[in-house]
């Protein structure tokens, strides 16, 4: 039930502060490494080094896999070669898997020649299936029976399996000598069940299954939709090679409606947490389709000049050229910060009292794409060069370029703080749309617009 | 890996047109029932009654609950009280719950008295909980230990428990006589355990819980954030009332993020497959909010008119008030559509192969809210009523009246064929986001306005 971390938060501060490892060891015995990476996203990176290393070493490594990338690039470029080896050592194949990307290939190959062998053979194995395949992430560990294997038997074998390494595993795989799949029961089943009951008479052989190469996202859906917590995963034989869990099929969902979401918001790149990305990766994400998109936009100033020389009678003044222009890029620009707001609200990224650290983040942000987008502006208007510019003359020129920064800030500062207030208000987020925003910027924005106009043209 | 729905909806249609029962049930025995709703939800009425009546009751039922809302009410509208009063006995207490939508709250209840008096007593137990919260969604089956049970004792409990109820059940909860739940662990643990170890020394008490009053779609974030398959759930008083399983919770994010989606694209209501809805209720869904923007967008008229009235140096031309108008309602109109399609296509309840049947929906649609808005648009221009019309004369008020669903039927067009096309070319449909639609449409649009201008003003 801790819903709210700010409690966690002020007592991971104090026992940074403390950096006595027994104590932060004992204190935090019972906290999920899910809630530990969230406070530890909020530490400074010195405070949360010391969280960290005092954890147990199981949490610790978990914790990582849980902090999102950008910030885990962080702790792991402070953190030995030794230590960060145990952890690859402790976690699951597919969980070590996860922290190639934040080790980056060399150093996470560097750190494979010191686990032991067999461990660094299954992580290679797993490396040879293609990236976002259900191959990357899953299980090689499952309970499998033969099918003339009784229930007493079988209870027998799992009560003498090694450790606890099947944490998430409720089924039991039936598999021929050739070790291809010919059905699956439950453990429950498998109580219930006469104790000399075969695996062949008891199980199901109707079963959804998944390959090693598929998406990722693919299975998962596919998961989803039958309402299973576990699919199979079959090689091109069709032999069993392993397990895709609900726990990672869960995660893999969480990213890809984000991921669809910001894409359908112009963002692009990879599914971050927003607070862990800073000003220049956040520019990064949405300049490049502004661009794209303020370039298409000058098309609409085309034809409104086409239309404007080729019939006098229409009467379009050249300060009108640039409206679609100018309420465009606001409108994106609004569209792709709601976006992004609005998704790490719903995921609980951020909440209400994160509004003053968003809007520092969103001005700041904003200063630099509407500097990059302002001189764009300028020249489009200004140069006196076919195709390229419109030979509109320094003073119009100059007030689209002071014009835009200005309505990509202002839309910037719309488009960030209204979700938030929404949120504060107990009214759903996503009522500020994306439509509702550019339709807010479209008026507000032509008022910037004619303002420096007026006082420029003059 | 019946990823194609094709050839069993062909295999659907054969069995209907023979509509013989035990064929029907002997061909069909192999099937999932989200499969089986899937090709329903696209057959013809009577055709679906066929194939309905013929399966396995059970099977039957599953395949009640899984089809879309408003292809379910048609279904029971047919089916007789006797057959509905079985399946709603048959299915687990939620999933009757779940029908109560597609029955209606008299209809559903007349069944109730129907049905054996202590199923109807549970399910009414669950109704007295708040509509979308987890104690309408919860299993009231669960595995249960008292704290001083043994192993061997709780094997044997599980055995001689009756029917497969527990179907997504793997964990067994360990509740003190007051109910009050003490600890979790799950069968596999139970397995390996000693006999004699009693429960509450296998159970691991730090367990993450929600209540019956909790809103669903929080408790099922909670469930996906540390990897759950379960959460037990809780009355106000700390006694274990249910089990909200993984797979309701899958549904409820799933249905979330489609509702949260649509919402940020402007299209408002409940959660509806796509091609479940007819023409009118689609309108229903996007005219609202069209309608609130446009008016909103009027704004931009009055500040266009406002600074072309204040200066006259700024010779901006009648026309182009209503440029910003009409490029946002064209421009809000593909946002609907493009979300509506992006996310049918990502749930898979529309193909590639689906185009020209949503080409014709969504012409209808367009055609009815063009109408509509075109009036909206041709009065406000037009009346010589301060405030509410802009007397624009009407030779300009026709050309906006006109060109208005000219550009919705556009922007309708190009918002439902983009992403399908995208699709077809195995491109990410998301990649036609919202902006890039608004941007397409802008400069297309102007052209529309502008050609039907020059052939009426002059």
């Amino acid at each position: 039930m801790k819903l709210n971390p700010q409690p966690l938060l002020e007592r991971l501060q104090s026992l940074a502060r403390l950096g006595r490892r027994e104590v932060i060891r004992q204190e935090l015995a019972d906290q999920f490494p899910e809630d530990l990476a969230e406070g530890l996203a909020r530490l400074e990176l010195e405070e949360g080094l010391q969280v960290l290393q005092g954890l147990e070493e199981e949490t610790a490594a978990y914790v990582l896999v849980e902090l999102p990338t950008e910030t885990a690039r962080q702790y792991v470029r402070e953190l030995p070669d030794a230590t960060l080896a145990h952890y690859l050592d402790i976690l699951p194949m597919d969980d070590a898997l996860d922290l190639r990307e934040e080790l980056g290939p060399e150093r996470f190959e560097s750190l494979l020649e010191i686990i032991p062998r067999e461990d660094a053979r299954e992580i290679r194995r797993l490396l040879n299936y293609p990236e976002d395949s259900v191959g990357r992430i899953m299980t090689e560990s499952f309970f499998e029976a033969k099918p003339d294997q009784t229930m007493a038997e079988l209870l027998m074998d799992i009560r003498n399996s090694p450790a606890e390494k099947y944490e998430m595993v409720n089924d039991v795989y039936v598999l021929d000598p050739s070790r291809t799949l010919l059905g699956v029961f439950s453990l429950r089943k498998a109580i219930r069940a006469h104790p000399e009951a075969q695996a062949a008479e008891v199980m199901n052989t109707n079963v959804i299954t998944s390959h090693a190469e598929d998406v990722a996202e693919d299975a998962a859906r596919r998961m989803a939709r039958y309402g299973f917590y576990a699919l199979p995963v079959l090689d091109g034989q069709g032999r069993m090679v392993g397990l895709f869990t609900g726990d990672d099929a869960q995660t893999i969902l969480r990213e890809a409606e984000t991921e669809d979401q910001l894409k359908f918001g112009a963002v692009s790149g990879d599914v971050e947490a927003y607070l862990s990305l800073n000003v220049w990766q956040l520019v990064k994400r949405r300049f490049p389709w502004l661009l794209a998109l303020f370039v298409a936009e000058t098309f609409t100033g085309a034809v409104m000049r086409h239309y404007g020389q080729a019939s006098e009678d229409l009467k379009l003044s050249p300060l009108t050229f640039f409206i679609p222009l100018l309420i465009g890029a606001g409108g994106n620009c609004g569209s792709q910060v709601t976006t992004t707001i609005t998704r790490a609200l719903a995921l609980g990224e951020v909440g209400p009292g994160d509004w003053f650290r968003v809007f520092r983040r969103e001005l700041a942000t904003a200063v630099c794409i509407g500097a990059l987008l302002g001189t764009v502006g300028f020249l489009r208007a200004y140069l006196p060069i076919p195709i390229i510019g419109w030979n509109s003359g320094w003073d119009l020129s100059l007030v689209v370029g002071i014009a835009l920064p200005l309505i990509i800030l202002w839309s910037a500062i719309i488009g960030s703080q209204l979700p938030i207030a929404a949120k504060r208000l107990g009214v759903d987020p996503a009522v500020m749309s994306a439509p509702f925003i550019t339709t807010f910027v479209d008026a507000t924005g032509l008022i910037i617009y004619f303002e420096i106009a007026r006082r420029l043209l003059i």
